[in-house]
């Protein structure tokens, strides 16, 4: 059994891990904090479907050390801290917050206005996005696996299988997101009344998964820029981003062949084929990202490639990637308590 | 006092019409058709807040030649089989449908799949866009107003000001749509269940609107073409469009003023001027317009501007402006009862 | 023109108060005060469809005795301090909040939890619902209105015109509420992925509506007991009361007759006739209060009356009301602005 | 392997039994029939998160009779046509439609307006749910179970350890149920915006779930009526039920305890103990119901106890219970696939 602490198990992302974990046959979570929480039954805090009779602790070295993993599931900034000296009593970690997705510290600290307290850390840190080639051996073997967002989970789902052969340009990536994906903490902008039936969009040229996602684009391909505009939608969870693109090929029928080629190895990833279009209620409580390909008329150099990636913001965009990292880590079946 | 007439009073545009002229002051509802509901009582049918003491009649010319006005919330090919007749009769004639939208009766008959039946008067019909420059002159003399479709109302009011000053480029044109645009027939697709928490894209490369956008966007610049995407999002009314293109200009600011220069005198469009992002509850009931324009980085040929552009789908995007046409038609004030 | 002063002006009512008295043609508002947003532009805090060029003022007496009239829109507690001070000022007062509504400070303070801080004022108030007979005279000469509660409101008017006639009794009062009717300050339970697609009751035994209900009710019949139970529903708006009585009578056309007869000068209750059942989105955004009753077999002394009555639980259930208060204290056409 | 057929698999209920058996380690879905969809492909109609690679048949004898077990996910009065045919095939039969609930033909006759045409076979089928004491057993030798309604089944558990030792009353039973319990059929009140940010009463006196408690509930105690008054709520699924009854009882801790001991072998249903308020969204997607006990003050014979009670309607309400008799029928654990 893998012994599983979560730390900052009180919001959404906390609930979902708490969720999906218990249904996974080869964990055990010895150690649930929750600063706000601490001395608190868990079971009266979340509305689990399996009740859970322990209590939420203090979020220090001493209620973690023991654990062979800890998912930190808190604000950015806070996992740095800790990260270190758990390292030292030989604990794994898997880093759902941001501190250890940017591999370089001043664009951390550019995007996120504080300064990294373990810019050390992040080389040894390794991005958990398990599709991307090769990547899995790497998180085998990694220490601290920095777990993508959201949006760059839908959004490099979607490019990955061509981002190596794209020509120069500005990729634009359209999102829109259930509001779960704003957190749990409180802001009048997220009642129930201010959300409901409404759309609208934010963060425009300023999200910090910005610089995420261009990073790991610039891996494959430097001359790729991307434009994002994420948005809010009334719906709890899921995340619908429309990608437009140019690229180079003749029939839409080849590219969904090198897409379906590309992930037949990915049990998360479904090509879709028939020219249907996917929706958010297709993937909500799943694991899985729903990519659509469509050819598009073009003059020049404009899009004639838009592509569909959907996905549920708190499962493959947060706790299930987070869980399919771990099942990679300690050499399980990659989608044990995911399907 | 205008007669007026409404044809087809049972969809969730001519509910709206009713709602809206029933507080108009210069206006008695003379004539409601209903094939579906003829014979019955109007209150029965809707939910208007103020009852309507009439029933509704057949669709036919007898019942609506006593008319000034009448207007056509219709599915597409009823508009042009009765108009001739209309017409003839001295009865004007706002088209909500899409008969009388596109000029070119080989365009109409290649997206709508169905022969023109007045093709002829094509020529005579003046697209009810009032925020075109010089349309209200055309629209106040007009026997046959076209009023616009929805998303062409969002993508036009959002491009109109810099239209003439684009180079050759493909816009992007991403909105996200109410479920009441989709009309108020049945289909499993619009139930609740399958709406509520949800999010999909439709019609990519085949939505009606594209020639329709494409027409008005070349009377100004021929070198300019859109790429339209769609989107259902779980609201019941309204529509966001997120507009990506290239402009040639030095600071945002001057491009916010042209756009408030450019609608001075246009009381149904809101230019949102201190980086504030609009909502779709902010224009829902109202036959507003709200634009916001965001500078973006860009290398090369890439979107450098983004446009968010809000509107009510069933005022702005249709109920209202036919409205707003009706006033201007007869020499009222532009928004009589529309604020 | 009457000049009107909002205190706590940043809540969901406040910002109704604003909406409404900006088409009220006898009102000038010339006082809009909130402690958390002083300083800065109304229209940047609310999404007002007419914007409104001032200031939030601190909610100080200086900033308010200039006003005819002063509404309170804030947390209970607040009114009872500055009542005594805006009275001396000449100032009347509309209180939304509950300070004024218990006619007995030792119940206020019970069901409140505070001393309450102008017991002797309490005598003075008048109990803002205009459909109780006799009331429109006593608000006209009020100092202090005392606006009711938005439950109370649907359940008083769906029971004043038979409470004389009712024996001994406990009535059940089964409500469903909108969200916003927990009002804007910050609570998890409130976010959008909290409420979104959910249904849950509350407050049993508990609810501080209760007292002012029964209150109401016994001035009519000391005989009668109510048995309160508030949901919260997956709705912005809204409050949809179902009550269960036993009531003596023949026919159910008769009580619909006496309920007609009851409201014939009553602009803002309807009473369903046909049948017919009604919706919260008949009444939302609206003054109205929708009643219908229904027969139902009873053995012995169970329940033989279904009464639905249905508001805007910020509207007729608060600011529509406070308004509707208004225009009677100063003598103006009760629905100015309310239709 | 246990051989499954579905008649009318493509409605709400439907598509749940297949979601649910997919995970079901016995049972292999060997037949799907839908008249509507026959030939087409199950997963070009449903959004099934696991594929499933066969196609809907005819609802043909011959396309059923090798099943061990056939589910009636079809409307009224479909069961009962064929199931003397699937019986003498040897094949057992659960109708989730109305079917067989009613052990008078004459009662359903009244209730469903139509004959009944397989009386004879009412005495044969076993009332499924298998909470109610000793039922069990006959379910598990049953060749028809008449698988319980929604609300019923809402109604009951909440009822059943008590309603031996209630005396003579009318209960009120009052529900709020999510729009998919209206069912897949088109009709233009269940579109999105007619649903959204609404709620409403229907059926008063009518629905047909009526008779069904009654039914049950005289088995045990004929001195009992219910008074039930359905509502629609915005949400997509879930059954949340207010009763309202006298009980003879000194501490509500007592009547909890007897709960919690009458329901200590049931695996669906969680009395909660510590005054906790049950929400719909605690149950949504799971074979639960959650019921809470709450004291009230009476005067005389009015209600002294509330309860709330909760399900899904689609799984608890319908096809998770119906996989419950299933698992009951052959003998497996009663929770297989539905934890």
């Amino acid at each position: 059994m893998i012994s599983v602490g979560i730390i900052g198990a009180s919001g959404y992302t906390g609930e979902e891990l708490v969720r999906i974990l218990q249904n996974h046959s080869d964990v055990e979570i010895t150690s649930l904090t929750s600063r706000a929480h601490a001395g608190k039954k868990v079971s009266d805090i979340f509305d689990l479907k399996k009740p859970i009779n322990t209590e939420f602790k203090n979020p220090v070295i001493d209620n973690l050390s023991h654990c062979d993993v800890v998912f930190f599931a808190t604000p950015n900034g806070i996992a740095m801290d800790m990260a270190k000296e758990l390292l030292d009593k030989g604990v794994r970690i898997i880093d759902i917050s941001a501190d250890f997705r940017l591999t370089q510290p001043q664009v951390w600290e550019e995007w996120y206005g504080k300064v990294h307290s373990a810019p050390s850390l992040l080389k040894e840190s390794i991005y958990g996005l398990p599709e991307i080639p090769g990547q899995k051996e790497k998180i085998k073997k990694a220490l601290i696996v920095a777990n993508p967002g959201c949006y760059p989970t839908s959004a490099l789902l979607a490019l990955l299988p061509i981002s190596k052969d794209l020509q120069k340009q500005q990729i634009i990536l359209n999102s829109a997101s259930g509001i779960s994906g704003a957190g749990r903490n409180l802001d009048s902008r997220k009642l129930f009344p201010e959300g409901e039936d409404n759309f609208q969009a934010y963060a425009v040229r300023s999200h910090r998964h910005y610089p995420e996602i261009l990073q790991i684009l610039n891996n494959d391909n430097s001359d790729l820029d991307v434009l994002f505009v994420p948005h809010l939608s009334s719906m709890a969870r899921g995340i619908f981003s429309t990608l437009y693109l140019n690229y180079q090929y003749e029939e839409i029928d080849q590219v969904i062949e090198k897409y379906k080629t590309f992930y037949s190895q990915a049990p998360f990833v479904k090509v879709i084929s028939n020219g249907a279009l996917p929706k958010v209620s297709e993937v909500v409580m799943t694991n899985m990202c729903h990519i659509s390909l469509h050819q598009v008329d073009s003059a020049g150099q404009g899009a004639n490639l838009v592509i569909f990636s959907v996905i549920d913001n708190l499962i493959k965009g947060a706790a299930g990637q987070a869980i399919q990292n771990m099942n990679i880590m300690f050499g399980i079946n990659e989608n044990r308590s995911l399907v």
